[in-house]
């Protein structure tokens, strides 16, 4: 099966945003085996979408084109769709049902740019949208199935989930000569790039009906294991055993597989256990308890977050005492282990965590320059610990990272000690 | 002047990267008043690369290329850059020098990977690689000239402004009709795209000079002008009386232009009028504070947010009276404004903000259910309000909107009442 994507806007050709929604469905298809064969972009430029469609159309069985489906003037990707296919544009019933539904839900009137949505081009099929008001419109041009989605990313990836991939699958199985294939994503943390393709190149040449492949979603690097052969059987074997490799050399660097994400999987660790977590952030400010918040049902497990963003505070909400404060300053370890002592004292959890450093660009001592972090664990049964890191980057990495390395400490303290006292 | 872009590579089709190099090379050459007219994306596929390379030169002046010119196996584009020009390669005695140079400085022998990249179309012309052994290749093709880049996002970036982007300046010059370019991005917030549109269209066609476009970037939309005239002054001219009718009709809903973003925006009125604030969050669980302090400098405004993610933490941090949870609930007006309050006076800031709510997927009540969110203002000399917000979505876009509409609260109230009692 032959895909190509085709993504308008202008946005996409000046610079001002990154076409990121190509990357998450190349990704998506090729899990199922399918390697996309070109994206193309152009801008909100009529002649340039058309022809677009024309030319993709004529080489590819299935067309994924995005963005100009919205309620504004420069949204006509369905004109252009439209053209190509020589019929007109016509309202359709349905989705100006499912517009005048979700309008009304909102308390919103119906307004022309509204109305533009609605109009489809004539013999092509409506999906609804579950995250917006513009539907997907799925078209015959051709040989190809198109299918047209809005550009908004999470528009995007639900329909894309939801609509799409369900339909490819089923055409993929319909195909004669189909090779097999079994995907699995391991997600590891403290792992540099270089070093997790050392520690599992060397596994290559014995497993070679899999791909090795290498992802950098920062702070975490994932592998990419990918097996294809002709039957499903033999391909789940295959990566079966080559994960099975994989993981013997990672150990607990691996902290979960596929799309499940770090925040989730330590809540799942601490939820098992009837563990309960607090979190004082200094230079992370408030970054980890909006990471682990954003988890549903997160509210089991984390009772309260401090974002202590000046002394007082740090004195005020967890306690840390001002002469620790004065005589190690606000970034040390002992301020940093007060700190894990004193939310978790404060909110009455099992455990509690903390952070204090220098994100930069500005401050930073001679002996703890922008980029050192203090992060300390406190918790039932054992001495608070705290370790001192030095992190590269600029202000944003720092925190992502910091943020990362506290919560690993936990995780691993879980690991190896998963019965508490 | 018309440029097309051309990436090649596995990895940009089955999403294992993003291709940044094209956003970074589409914002450099939009300020030079160049808008990219096509990007197109193929994988190691000598045909693909081929077919993409003549059809691009069909069309364009300036063909940007991207990739493949490394020393291993899949790196073929000059072969298929020969292919298209019916040229053969031959190696280049300057390359070779160039490479030679570089791997004797590194103590590496020559091996016959760095002997390919000395193997150009014949006729083409290399310039070296400041940060790279594989040189930058320009070539002719019918009425078209070829730029070939390594893939490499440092080698790419340093060869596109050294040497890409000042020849493309030069040619520009010498256009006998160039057309001079001027942008301007203003961001709004809590303006739907479709009431946006509705707002400033009608302005359009008083200002024929500029291109209105528009741009969901969640909880924000912004507009998109673009001014285009024969001079750079008309350009300007156009530009500025577009973008003063659209501020007319938009009023205090613009915040902020081009790369100005929202929590620095506001910081900065704050830290201007030499205001501090704290935040007390429940449903948004610190993604205020998270936002707030990725802004370098933020400390001297943000003084504290606490996360009371229990009513305990509510009480112990904030000083919500327990009665008042017990009457009136933690998701209540009552709760919202002792929060924000109670924050406000623990750490003793100009501004107290807090917001509570039923983020979902759980939750809610009859009266309200998910979605329902209370947001509350304290400060000096007015009496604390608060605001109780529907938000449709999921549970990331419920606390997404929550946030940006309590800080909403706040700049409003800066914008009403700029001197503080």
């Amino acid at each position: 099966m032959r895909v190509e994507l085709l993504c308008t806007g202008d946005e996409l050709v000046t610079g001002l945003i990154t076409d990121t929604n190509s990357t998450y469905l190349e990704g998506r298809l090729f899990d199922l085996g399918v390697k996309v064969e070109r994206v193309t972009v152009v801008g909100d430029v009529r002649p340039d979408i058309t022809g677009a469609l024309l030319e993709a159309s004529a080489r590819a069985d299935v067309v994924i084109v995005s963005g100009g489906l919205g309620p504004t003037a420069d949204d006509f990707t369905l004109e252009c769709a439209a053209a190509a296919a020589g019929v007109p544009l016509e309202e359709d019933a349905r989705v100006l049902g499912w517009i005048e539904e979700r309008y009304a839900s909102r308390g919103m009137a119906i307004n022309p740019g509204a109305l533009r949505m609605a109009r489809i081009p004539t013999g092509a099929e409506p999906v609804r949208n579950p995250q917006g008001s513009a539907p997907l419109v799925i078209q015959k041009l051709g040989r190809a199935r198109l299918f047209f989605l809005p550009g908004v990313p999470r528009e995007y990836r639900a329909l894309v989930d939801g609509e799409v991939l369900p339909r490819v699958r089923g055409w993929l199985a319909s195909e004669p000569h189909r090779t097999f294939r079994a995907f699995r994503l391991l997600r590891t943390v403290r792992l540099p790039e270089s070093v997790l393709n050392q520690q599992v190149m060397p596994l290559a040449p014995s497993h070679p009906r899999v791909v090795f492949g290498f992802r950098t979603h920062a702070p975490e690097n994932h592998l990419k294991l990918m097996a294809e052969a002709p039957t499903q059987a033999e391909a789940d074997a295959a990566l079966a055993a080559a994960e099975a490799a994989c993981r013997v050399v990672l150990g607990t660097h691996v902290y979960g597989a596929d799309a499940n994400e770090y925040a989730p999987a330590l809540l799942a660790l601490l939820s098992r256990a009837g563990h309960t977590l607090a979190v004082a952030e200094s230079c992370t400010g408030g970054l980890i308890a909006q990471d682990l918040t954003a988890v549903p049902g997160a509210s089991q497990v984390f009772l309260g977050g401090a974002v202590v963003y000046s002394e007082k505070m740090k004195s005020a909400w967890v306690g840390v005492p001002p002469d620790v404060l004065e005589k190690h300053s606000a970034v040390s370890r002992q301020t940093a282990l007060a700190m894990a002592e004193g939310v978790r004292t404060a909110c009455g959890t099992t455990f509690g965590l903390s952070v204090t450093g220098y994100a930069g660009p500005g401050g930073g001592t001679p002996e703890d320059p922008v980029g050192t972090v203090y992060c300390a664990l406190a918790g039932p049964g054992f001495e608070s610990r705290c370790e001192r890191v030095s992190l590269a980057g600029d202000r944003d990495r720092v925190r992502l990272f910091a943020a990362s390395h506290v919560l690993e400490m936990l995780r691993l303290h879980l690991l190896a000690a998963p019965v508490s006292p």
